[in-house]
């Protein structure tokens, strides 16, 4: 029999998944949590006993995207490889990711465009996959498998590429737009996101 | 001596101007006429008499961002080039117009992350740079320059990385934020755009 709490925890799963919804095509002020509350099917008051207000349950739908976005790389994750097939899994592992959650592309490059402190909590949310990202850029560089290079250059040219082909595929127009999860766009931008970052990481 | 008429242009710039800065900062929800008045030192009433609401200010900012950097990019237009002097050209234009206005950088992100209709104005605005691009790509395609590829996949490693490098240098975190404008990051960044464009587009 269900009991109290874990019917409480997907009352509270339910929250967050609709709040991800509305804070990907909406932005920030524009959310409400009356509209959270009308997906769910639940009153007002009733998110406010999971999340204290807009704020604390924004940052609660950043960290899981954080979070899930890291699990989800970690399984990927070949410490015994060349820097180069680590770069390429993390890569493909972010790709995957965003197409299979298109709500937290969008959500990444809402994140983008919002100035932070350094102490709050987007930046520091964001730590954790810059970290991955320059831990394994530095390792080749140290062992000489790539060249000197900004790891936030890097990521700008490969990471930002597979936030906007996730994100922006439905934004180009009636002629241009594609469906991100189709396996043919999937794998031909993937081909290309690979070529990219081979030619950018290999010594001159 | 100065007229009523160019009073009342230099007055309408300044709106814009303002604008521009509060619509790169905040998102549209929480931009706010009275935010522009206060930075423009005029009464809210008088930016109505300009622009009918938020709406039509939002788009006369957009619409010039987008005239700016067309016109900036048509400057380095070199039509009698090989397709990939131009699509270089095309991309040094945009960078160097993100890095010379900010404001430009994150309202591009901000459009990128607002789903509009086909017939809206912001994909009608962004219809223009989309449409240079894809030209110098189709024709570089045409004539066997350039391998096939799908417009929109190059544009999300190259032109995205310009956006990214642009609006995001200083929300990265204090140990890596950059300044865009500094010539050294800028030069390396540029560097490695290049050099992404021509594997990217360099027949196999």
């Amino acid at each position: 029999m269900e009991n109290k709490a874990s019917r409480g925890e997907k009352t509270r799963q339910r929250i967050l998944d609709a709040a991800e919804e509305l804070f990907a095509e909406k932005d920030y002020s524009a959310a409400r949590l009356e509209d959270v509350a009308l997906a769910v099917g639940i009153k007002r008051a009733s998110i406010v006993y999971y999340f204290a207000g807009k704020q604390e349950l924004y940052e609660a739908v950043e960290q899981r995207i954080f979070s899930a976005m890291m699990a989800h790389t970690r399984r990927a994750e070949r410490p015994d490889a060349p820097a180069m097939d680590q770069l390429l899994a993390l890569l493909d592992g972010w790709l995957d990711f965003l197409v299979g959650r298109p709500t937290a592309a969008r959500i990444l490059l809402r994140i983008s465009a919002n100035s932070y402190s350094d102490s709050s909590a987007p930046v520091r949310n964001s730590f954790v996959a810059l970290g991955a990202w320059e831990d394994i850029i530095r390792r080749g560089q140290a062992s000489g498998e790539f060249p000197p290079a900004s790891p936030a250059h890097l990521l700008h040219l490969l990471g930002a590429g597979t936030i906007y082909y996730t994100a922006t595929g439905q934004l180009l127009g009636e002629e241009r737009n594609y469906d991100p999860a189709d396996s043919g766009q999937l794998e031909a931008f993937r081909n290309l996101m690979h070529r990219s970052a081979r030619s950018l990481l290999s010594s001159p």
